[in-house]
């Protein structure tokens, strides 16, 4: 349901417009070259064997009649792997000691997929069996299986303190103590990961579905101890990310060590199972939290104790934001935060990364206090969030460093509960109906950062007038190519039409941190304004001597035509300008390691939801759901409103489904199909109950004041639902997904306590 | 025979150094994939059917049975032709009025080549044959057949005129009247033209074998009306070029109009005979001269008219240099070029373009003169060339602009005369031996501009500090990329082998005019230099608070070390700069277009030979040749000196065989293979004999002094071993080539001459 957004500040031509994305027709028209749509002559076909078992030590690996087989090229194992850690961190391509069940353990290619099939039944590993644990509590306990030499924690536990938390709940008129649990989620991608892997004698080319093509560029150069200028990583087209794909990842190792020993290029394309079990997926979180509250509404104290489930390995990213400290004004906070290895598949960031799990726990915890106290929570979280102006506190360390914060949560939560129509929830918590169905409104409030890592890109202008963006981050779905175009179009006063974009090459392209963490527009935006503005410069100062030698201060360029600002009718075309100029202009922006470091933008949202739920069958349907964002201002009015509807939906699907489960007497999962995983469909969440609100505001170091936004509609979800269905029912979940099974057993636990009492 | 070469200047480490070339491991692997090499799934073969007449309209062309062929997936005929002309210059890619026996009159593209092949012979042209005429002088004439509606000849004649040559050729003590001529010849190479040809969407990618990507690319974007940035041209690997491929030429249109059609990637490889008969070679010129002296031993005058035979359509380069203005100092100079055309295939730029002919007639005719007056031509020349310092000629005008010669024509001379051991040549003309064999000595001046035309490159230095050098001009075997990284590497203080190079992409590099006619080094070279100097004040900016806060004039980069000048002990390494700075560096340069008007540096030469010649079979056997040249500061030693040997064994193929002729009574090409055109193999010119000599100077504007100098040493083989076969026998050949025919025939005339007198 979109609004009209009014685009405050200059006289700006594209920058807050609506539009398609610039490559919508390539990629509904299957036109667009996905990694899996590549085809390179001889091109082999990979595969991976897996470990059944959840811990083992291999004791041999025997691979000489897979080997024989006619057809096959190469296979490798854990001999075979180059003793340098996947992107630094704990993981060798191949190791021979597996931690979970679907590690890779061998690798093969062939001429086609089913020799190469036939070739992985062909391998004989003898496996020495480990005991395993999956639970991240008890995976800390004395005397369970250790998966590393130093260890299940994985680093010291990250605690945040400020004020002084236990002081603080003594001395509150009222503290609740609670557990909110999410499971091992997945939130992948519809792409199953692709790669393509290709030597040239000692210059690696890959082909990657990856969101960030510089972060494999740096860990398979490592790995093969290739100069910089030897490897290219090409991601031009992304089928979803989601984080999944952000960091470095075992397949692009695979392919690469496959097509060095075949000296054939090499395409390794993981299966929908492959996709689920060794993906990164989103981490499970039990967190232990105290909340303390006076009476005059304050909040005091908030303590957060986590349990992370990092999986065998992790990627080196992640863990919860801390959101609570840059949300509300509180005196006293301490989150603690144990990383654990347990023997369940990879877990990494994916969108959100903690946050969604954080969100639940606390907001559903602000929530529980203000019913508790007979408040309505909309007034309680009106009356502690920060608002423009207070002081902005650092990610991750939670601590002011003078700047100020620019987002406008509190406007977000009015224009939100006028929207779903607030003042028509239940006040009496235990839900308004006693009819079969039960309706409740719900609020959850979220805030990020974005804009972290290194940024770069380039422009170029041709003698024809038409330019090109280049960038080494990616389009995941995000329509970051749209965007940057744009960002460059507003700047050159060049059409959109006139610009072409290369996404995701490590070669064309200067270094750049990758799409992810709310850091496309805000990282790579500005290094594409910068470089159009280094485009600009040059191009005015070539057009000054065809404009009675008027300084570049005095020109600008509208619609391809530069003018004189004060008398637009001295003007030439910009083709003129090019030809006469005789050669492209190139232009190079990015962002500084200072710039990084302090220019995170930090963005908020609060998320209305209305839900009716049969006590009859558990089922919960969304009646109206209304995600209220400050995005800074839109480039795209499109893009926004498509990124907060997509986030929703995502933060919804993990109150129905996409539980990861785990059998607890051999560690496999039990959810390697869409059938099990039960991501939501069309039917599940109908868009059109879902409104994308834009609250007007302006960033203050993003491109033309934007702010990157795509993990934020994800957060709130968990928490508005599990307060809408408290709202209409009176029962508490604290454990996602909320399952018809979940809300039935609550119900009838209370019908129980009432009988009983 | 290489010999040392000061390098006079600044303490520089890589220029001036010998070295391979940085591919050269690729190549000769044949892992370097040339345009043949590249395979692209579902990519069909074309084949291109021709006229078998000379002159002719088609009068229908019927392609339904070649259509319905299965595996045939396009066919195009002058009915589809954009009606956009190959390069804005008289044709299209197919015309309904074919011009020459051989010119394409349809194509088409077939799952394979032997489908291909087989529907070729299934289109039926039905012809109105018309007459044709082939030679130039006959083709101005009255009542001869007419080629384009405005007359066979091309343009206006081109005139240069200085002082007033009758007059001069008047009052000169000593007039010569002479007519010198050269035939059409082939000057092609190793790898016949190929391209393919492949559409995404309105999209259009093209990999060619072309010393210009950026001409192909303007080319194809207005024939197909895209704009620049839908195009992209790559030639990364080009097996030779010769000027031949300087132009765009129809294959490229040809393959981007059947892929069009077919919806696949389409391949157009040329065989030899097509290579032949359809690449742009070297024009035939008929040279009437005449040439004045005083007794002062001084040039008074020299009139050259010459009858240019361009064929069907020629490219829109090409015409002779006015050397002579260059090299001599002459009060009265008159040049006409008249440019024809004639029913032969098309002809070009080749190796030295049109100066190789012009060295043929302006120093066979110096070497005449001298010997009638009885003067020695080595005193001759040294009488009249201008010496560095005398006021430049401009090149095509021949005037003067104020600037002055930096060339060291003089000493090349001395230099050369003294290796080849002038004072042991025949003083008597009419040859010194009575025996079976004759020896004699002949030489020859030459001369020429380099660097027309825009350049551009960027350089890229990546986080660990390794780099990268963008350019759209190619390596057509003369070592651009090994000589364009050494400069960067200069500038750069980065070792040689830490940089990659991409070649010939007009889409990750900048416009850039191509490689031909002398300028990749100095106009490439500078934009390489320029662009690898903003890389540096980057570098050098980012390490100054590394090194408490150096300004970054006080601060240099040797062996990838960043260090103070005046304390280099205080240093930090690049890789450390890259790292913190943590985004790749990019550095943009180019050439403007006043720069290229006016930096065009010019370069001389003197070749020297010693030939044997077997009276009794005609054959002529080169004993020693020494090609002295004036090269600026040379960038690499050893390319400098391959360069010189190879245009050096290139000008000598010109003199015993690459003859293009042509059935008088259908105009059918007769020399369509090695065979009959009897291009030189190892065992006619043994490189042994051959010297190259650099003279050391240093260039005005080149990049540390370079100067380019592909061309230079194709021009005086011609010219030289006319005058050695003179000094040996007494006999002048005026027709190249000097067929052993020809040898005899004169030998045989001469005696005659003898007996009657």
């Amino acid at each position: 349901m979109p609004q009209t957004i009014p685009t405050p500040g200059g006289p700006l031509r594209i920058v807050g417009t609506r539009g398609p994305n610039i490559d919508a027709v390539e990629r509904v028209t299957g036109r667009a070259k996905y990694t899996g749509d590549i085809d390179l002559p001889g091109m082999l076909v990979a595969r991976v064997l897996r470990s059944p078992h959840a811990h083992a030590r291999i004791a041999s690996i025997d691979t000489t009649r897979a080997e024989a087989l006619p057809g096959v090229r190469a296979v490798v194992t854990h001999r075979d792997s180059p003793k340098v850690m996947i992107w630094g961190h704990r993981q060798y391509a191949l190791n021979d000691h597996v931690r979970f069940a679907g590690e890779a353990v061998a690798a093969l290619a062939a001429v086609d997929a089913e020799t190469a099939d036939r070739a992985l039944r062909l391998i004989d590993v003898k496996y020495e069996v480990l005991p395993f644990v999956l639970d991240p509590e008890k995976a800390l306990e004395t005397g369970a299986p250790q998966l590393f030499p130093d260890g299940n924690l994985e680093g010291p536990p990250r605690i945040l303190s400020r004020g002084d938390v236990e002081q603080g709940l003594k001395s509150a008129d009222r503290v609740i103590e609670r557990v909110y649990h999410c499971p091992t989620m997945w939130s992948g991608s519809m792409e199953p990961r692709a790669c393509i892997a290709q030597w040239d004698g000692d210059y690696l080319t890959v082909w990657a579905s990856s969101q960030s093509p510089f972060r494999v560029h740096g860990s398979l150069a490592a790995m093969f101890n290739l100069p910089d200028s030897n490897v290219r990583i090409i991601a031009s087209y992304v089928g979803g990310g989601f984080g999944t794909k952000s960091a470095p990842h075992t397949d692009e190792a695979l392919a690469a060590m496959l097509a060095r020993r075949a000296r054939l290029p090499v395409k390794l394309q993981y299966s929908r199972e492959e996709e689920i079990l060794d993906s990164n997926t989103r981490f499970q979180t039990r967190m232990y939290v105290r909340i303390g509250v006076n009476k005059d509404m304050t909040l005091q104290a908030l303590h957060v104790k986590a349990y992370i489930n990092q999986g065998a390995y992790h990627t080196r990213l992640g863990g919860l934001g801390n959101q609570a400290t840059h949300i509300y004004k509180i005196p006293h906070v301490k989150t603690e935060q144990y990383r654990v290895h347990t023997n369940i598949p990879n877990t990494g960031p994916t969108r959100g990364v903690g946050d969604p799990q954080e969100t639940f726990g606390v907001e559903s915890a602000i929530d529980e206090i203000a019913n508790e106290m007979g408040w309505d929570p909309m007034e309680f979280r009106l009356t502690n969030i920060k608002r423009n102006g207070d002081p902005i506190a650092r990610g991750g360390s939670g601590t002011e460093d003078g700047r100020l914060i620019t987002q406008v949560l509190d406007r977000c939560l009015q224009e939100g509960a006028t929207r779903i129509g607030w003042t028509r929830r239940n006040v009496m918590s235990g839900g308004g109906s006693s009819g079969p169905k039960a309706r409740g409104i719900g609020v959850a409030c979220t805030e990020r950062g974005g804009g972290g890592g290194l940024a770069g890109a380039s422009v170029k202008v041709n003698l024809d007038g038409s330019a090109h963006v280049f960038y080494a981050s990616t389009d995941i779905g995000t329509g970051s190519r749209t965007t940057l175009a744009m960002i460059a179009s507003e700047v050159l006063g060049i059409p959109l039409a006139k610009f072409r974009t290369t996404a995701g090459d490590t070669e064309v392209a200067p270094y750049d941190n990758g799409s992810h963490g709310n850091r496309t527009l805000q990282g790579t935006g500005r290094a594409v304004e910068a470089a159009a503005r280094d485009c600009l410069q040059q191009i005015l100062a070539a057009a000054g001597p065809m404009l009675n030698n008027a300084t570049p201060a005095d020109l600008e360029i509208r619609d391809s035509i530069v003018r004189v600002k004060a008398e637009p009718a001295r003007n030439v075309s910009l083709e003129m300008v090019m030809r006469r100029r005789g050669r492209s202009v190139i232009g190079d922006g990015g962002t500084t390691a200072s710039q990084t470091a302090t220019d995170v933008e930090r963005t908020s949202a609060a998320h209305f939801v209305e839900v009716e739920v049969d006590k009859e069958t558990g089922k919960v349907r969304i009646l109206r759901y209304v995600s209220a964002h400050d995005v800074g201002r839109p480039i795209n009015v499109t893009i926004v409103e498509n990124q907060i509807e997509g986030g929703t939906i995502q933060g919804l699907a993990l109150t129905q489904g996409e539980e990861m489960r785990f059998d607890p007497r051999t560690g496999a999962c039990l959810t390697g199909s869409f059938v099990d995983l039960k991501p939501p469909t069309a039917l599940d969440f109908d868009p059109r109950v879902i409104e994308a609100v834009i609250v007007p505001n302006e960033g203050a170091t993003g491109p033309f004041g934007g702010k990157g936004l795509g993990e934020n509609p994800c957060h709130p979800g968990m928490a508005a639902v599990a307060n809408a269905i408290y709202n209409a029912l009176g029962i508490r979940l604290r454990e996602v997904p909320f399952t018809r099974a979940k809300i039935l057993g609550a119900l009838a636990e209370r019908s129980d306590a009432n009988r009983t009492v």
